[in-house]
């Protein structure tokens, strides 16, 4: 393992100085080698498929482990995404130019050495490297058991593909040992792993926070909530609520909890009954709600779940203020949504709500990096720490401060 | 100590809607306040110098504990200074509009909740104070036992400008339990801290990487590098030599080890000599550069200490690449230097130099927010996460993004 961190550090000395050119290369090769090498991939994938059989994987997870044709040239359009995408490396916006005549500028620079902790999902493997391999860091992947046949098959692709082209094979390295123990020495390891990103599970990205000694980006855990104003475009609420909550169900910026205010809280939830019949949601919701919905009454804890299933939350507030104070309260920070047509109120909702996201007048669906305009994502910031919110090429990025003298000393 | 992480995840909640004018009103008032009550801080602070004199603190120390009428002045200087900064809260750069017709910006927002763990020196009690409420971040402080009695009167003092101002209180707390549990809760104190800086000496931090359980930011440790080249203006390498090592020799920005081209060495010390005689460094040079100077012989563990003494390391490179392979081999990423004659060799050294600040023909000593035009700030930051070199008002700062919609939902 120690070996594994320092040709990882070793690697992203080298790949920080690899140019634009040089590494969009090695991303459409990579794209081409998948292609070419589909059917051992596919012979890998089924040996996991099988294991998954015998332990009895859910239904859900064995559909995210499976690997067909169509999944590999989805993986290969991932890669020429994130080749089509800026490389943020290299660029100074602006150089200040001081009393002394130095010329001062901040120049975008990798991280370093970014480790990913990941379960069931072999995409992950080429999403990740892609992405990190453009903004110039070296990866270490700690993928779980399930999906190892067909991860190590994945690396072993794209490593080859770099040793042919004469470049460090362990910009990309897999650690082949899903157990905690590997997990813990990642978490550990200080000096070696500038950041640390779990995806998967909310007890996996837990167990990161409480455990890592390195810096940790913490993603993915989306409580989202619709808050319904006095002033609120029925029509409008009903489409919103409606995409948010049903379009996809296990994804993190669906929402799960709703809010509407009284005055109009009855007419609301009467027209949401329809959309809860023809999809079939359950509702926990507060005495109001449940005298005009078929709901259960919510518990305490019911505000604070994300379900990723057909259910949800409902809760009749007082005012504005009310339902800023329980978002601030419940939800995890990921995407908030008012509908209105009170500019004050709008402006109210935005400045208050303390989430990556927050919107006015539209599903909290579209939290996504495409949707932003970042072309591809690692995950969903939901820590105000270096990233928040969509994490793209430039949240892969630190920067450093470059400065031009001719002399200067300091007086 | 809940309740107090309570009150304060309260206060920030406040805190970020306090307008700009409100927030500066207060820094005016603190100074006044600050002046106002002098007398009463310098009672404080000798009963802080009596407990200091009795378990016998170092002089250095007992410098810096000092509060007298002309510190308190420069405790409201920095207030002055900081309230004439750009307020970052509430900015947004520019504002996208996607193909469905969204408008999406990033607004800048307080990263919430700031502790900060510090040792000897009162004034820190200030500084921080002002620069975190003016970027609209909650504080919790956790001083040394050696200042408590200054460092509890001076947030006694902020605290009621707050009050008398109909203001909360918990904007700024201090937590009056100088031990190492009540150091390990703020530490782990998930879900209320946002950011735990801690500002001392390298124990210090390194016992808040190892044990925190919060986001972290390393700050302060400088084994700084002054690169000769071979190209080298000799008079300009021996100016920016003597600022860097001699100017202040206690600070991060300090340089604390000298590399030389073997084409110039010799001259280069032997001029350096000079240097060195008048200031009394001590050396630790490898074996070329024991020939020609006074010094001892360097061991390995010489070449990456920060020695904040009149002391330094000097070693002989072969070329300039063995310069940047020893620099980011041996040094904590603060600040380095190229003192050179070559643009190519120039733009090598700013590209591969992996730390917070590159300098060519420059002393290191201008790392600083004061001289980075940031007016002022919480330290430098040596890792690369969130924020690196001087941390300032927009590196206290995190971001939400902001979403104006017309009912559109994701297809």
């Amino acid at each position: 393992m120690l070996e594994l961190l320092k040709n990882a550090k070793k690697a992203a000395g080298e790949l920080a100085n690899l140019s634009t050119k040089e590494k969009d290369k090695i991303l459409g090769l990579w794209g081409k080698a998948l292609w070419t090498n589909r059917e051992e991939i596919i012979q890998a994938n089924k040996k996991d498929l099988e294991y998954g059989e015998e332990i009895g994987l859910n239904p859900g997870l064995m559909d995210r482990l499976r690997l067909d044709e169509e999944r590999i040239q989805g993986m290969i359009q991932g890669l020429n995404v994130v080749r089509a995408l800026k490389d943020p490396i290299g660029s100074v916006d602006k150089m200040i130019e001081t009393e002394d005549g130095l010329r001062i500028g901040k120049m975008n620079v990798p991280i370093g050495v970014i480790g990913i902790i990941y379960e069931a999902r072999p995409n992950v493997t080429v999403d990740c490297a892609a992405l990190t391999f453009k903004s110039g860091n070296a990866l270490i992947l700690r993928g779980g058991k399930e999906a190892i046949h067909s991860n190590k098959k994945l690396v072993d692709i794209l490593q080859k593909t770099l040793t042919q082209e004469d470049l460090n094979k362990n910009f990309v390295q897999f650690i082949d040992d899903p157990t905690r123990e590997s997990s813990k020495k990642l978490m550990e390891a200080v000096g070696y792993v500038d950041l640390l990103i779990p995806r998967g599970s909310a007890s996996l990205i837990h167990a990161c926070i409480d455990q890592a000694k390195v810096p940790v980006l913490q993603t993915g855990e989306g409580n989202c909530h619709v808050y319904i104003d006095a002033s609120a475009d029925l029509e409008m609420a009903w489409d919103i609520v409606e995409n948010a909550k049903t379009q996809r169900i296990g994804v993190c910026n669906a929402v799960e909890s709703i809010l509407v205010h009284k005055n109009l809280a009855k007419e609301f939830l009467q027209g949401f009954q329809k959309i809860q019949e023809k999809h079939g949601i359950k509702v926990h919701g507060d005495q109001g709600t449940c005298e005009v919905l078929s709901a259960e009454r919510a518990k305490e804890e019911d505000w604070g779940k994300e379900y990723l299933a057909m259910e949800c939350s409902i809760k009749i507030v007082e005012s504005l203020d009310e339902a800023i104070t329980h978002i601030n309260q419940y939800s995890t920070g990921h995407s908030e949504v008012i509908v209105t047509e009170s500019y004050k109120n709008s402006q109210e909702f935005l400045k208050r709500v303390d989430s990556a996201c927050v919107y006015v007048n539209a599903s909290s669906r579209f939290t996504d990096g495409g949707q932003f305009g970042m072309g591809a994502e690692m995950g969903i910031s939901t820590q105000k720490f270096h990233a928040r919110g969509p994490v793209g090429l430039e949240e892969l990025t630190s920067y450093k401060y470059i400065i031009y003298g001719n002399g200067q000393v300091r007086k």
